[in-house]
């Protein structure tokens, strides 16, 4: 849908596992022709999305391999860069280009229904860089990005994923852990509009998460120990009774995040 | 607002520090009369409700005691209710009676202007018992607060406090270090939707989260101890390569957040 809004002459064809779901992709207007066959549908293509879990990146380069078109551009969308990169230049023919890319976009919904026109706009994207990165495949995949409203970033694929290891990959599994490690009964019912935010993406596709931290184990630990680091301060703050650290703990965190909306809907305005 | 919403005939008294806060609250028909004089206020009056922050409630009691009608009910709306329901019996007279509430609405935003008529419609309230707990008052109490539809629950303080410190104070320290943890420069700016609201409540009032956290420190201790062991079973996780125990962990947490929110929303329906 984002990609019609903008390119409306382009012919995106899906290609696809399961019928039901590409008749599906077809209904909503996602796509304007649908495939099973893989060397069918990225013949005589000059962009492939893959946007597959990343656990099935390593098949899909395979399969596509000895079909794509000379001097055509291979993009994702997976979470995390590194391994997808490696692969890609491990398995793709020395005659297409990859870019790996990250848009941060949707939500904890899976499915095409959720699909949405304006899905990327003022979104960032991460589009990877390495030296082996071919010059004007970088251009042409932050252009199409740039297209559909995101703010692309250049980075390398590591940069990109401690990052995300940082922001998003910590924060899920915090969510995810504090959801577990509720008690049961009388505990949740009490849970308000702050437990639902924060767990908020614990409702996340876990085959998707685990991918995600599978493929993202080293920056998601580091982001990890540094958080717990951070946490043992305010427990020792709180269990010193020293109330000036745990204003001081309160009080940054506060700035720090009302500076970070300010920011971002500062952003939204300007672009939107 | 929520109070005239269901009983219009009420004479509500705003006793309050600052003049210009009590005109802003009549303004926005919050209150019907307001004084600074807290004998005048509470003259005559059947139900004394405590809103500041739980920091002053021990002057605030005090500057009440000489002054209280005999059988006059005092309630409060402090988040933590242990120190709360110590302080009001050691200091109010015997001739009143204090039952200890905890309406579970609001967000991060402070002030009248934030006034909604069906703020506790759904939400859940706790109202204290103990030992010393009149019945008639208890009962009184309870009604005042399902006529403003919240769902009332009745505990012991000290279970109020081991429940909330896990489903509220532990998510707002989880928030409040994710944001001070998180690295300058740019992983603020790929940060998404997801580190938006995992933080949202980071930017709740930092006095009144300092007052919350001093006055529940052992069961927001307990909790955060309970916490960290979990989150160390997944980064232990990660680290070991097992792909099944994080499937597994992240299943768990959507399957109990779904069944939750499941809940949550059927009985927002049912009484909405």
């Amino acid at each position: 849908l984002a990609v019609q809004a903008v390119a409306a002459s382009v012919a995106r064809v899906g290609i696809g596992r399961r019928i039901r779901s590409l008749r599906a992709a077809k209904a909503f207007d996602a796509v304007d022709e649908i495939t099973l066959d893989m060397a069918k549908g990225v013949a005589g293509t000059d962009l492939v999305i893959v946007a597959t879990p990343i656990g099935r990146f390593e098949q899909m380069f395979a399969a596509m391999a000895g079909h794509l078109p000379p001097g055509c551009i291979v993009t994702d969308v997976g979470s995390t860069k590194q391994d997808v990169v490696r692969l890609a230049h491990r398995i793709l023919p020395k005659h297409v280009h990859f870019v790996g890319s990250h848009p941060m976009a949707g939500s904890e919904k899976t499915g095409v229904e959720f699909a949405r026109a304006d899905l990327f706009a003022n979104a960032p994207c991460v589009v990877t860089k390495t030296p082996q990165t071919h010059p004007k495949a970088l251009a042409t995949v932050r252009q199409f990005w740039s297209a559909l409203g995101a703010k692309v970033i250049t980075l390398s694929p590591s940069d990109h994923d401690d990052l995300v290891g940082n922001v998003s990959h910590l924060p899920h599994a915090l969510a995810a852990v504090l959801v577990n490690a509720a008690p049961d009964g009388k505990a949740l019912s009490l849970a308000g509009s702050g437990f639902r935010d924060t767990t908020r993406i614990a409702s996340g596709d876990p085959a998707m998460w685990r991918d995600i931290f599978m493929t993202n184990r080293r920056s998601t630990i580091k982001a990890l120990d540094g958080y717990v680091r951070e946490l043992k301060e305010f427990r020792a703050a709180l269990d010193q009774e020293d109330d000036q650290k745990v204003t001081a703990m309160l009080t940054k965190a506060k700035r720090r995040r009302d500076a970070w909306m300010a920011k971002r809907l500062a952003q939204q305005e300007e672009s939107g």
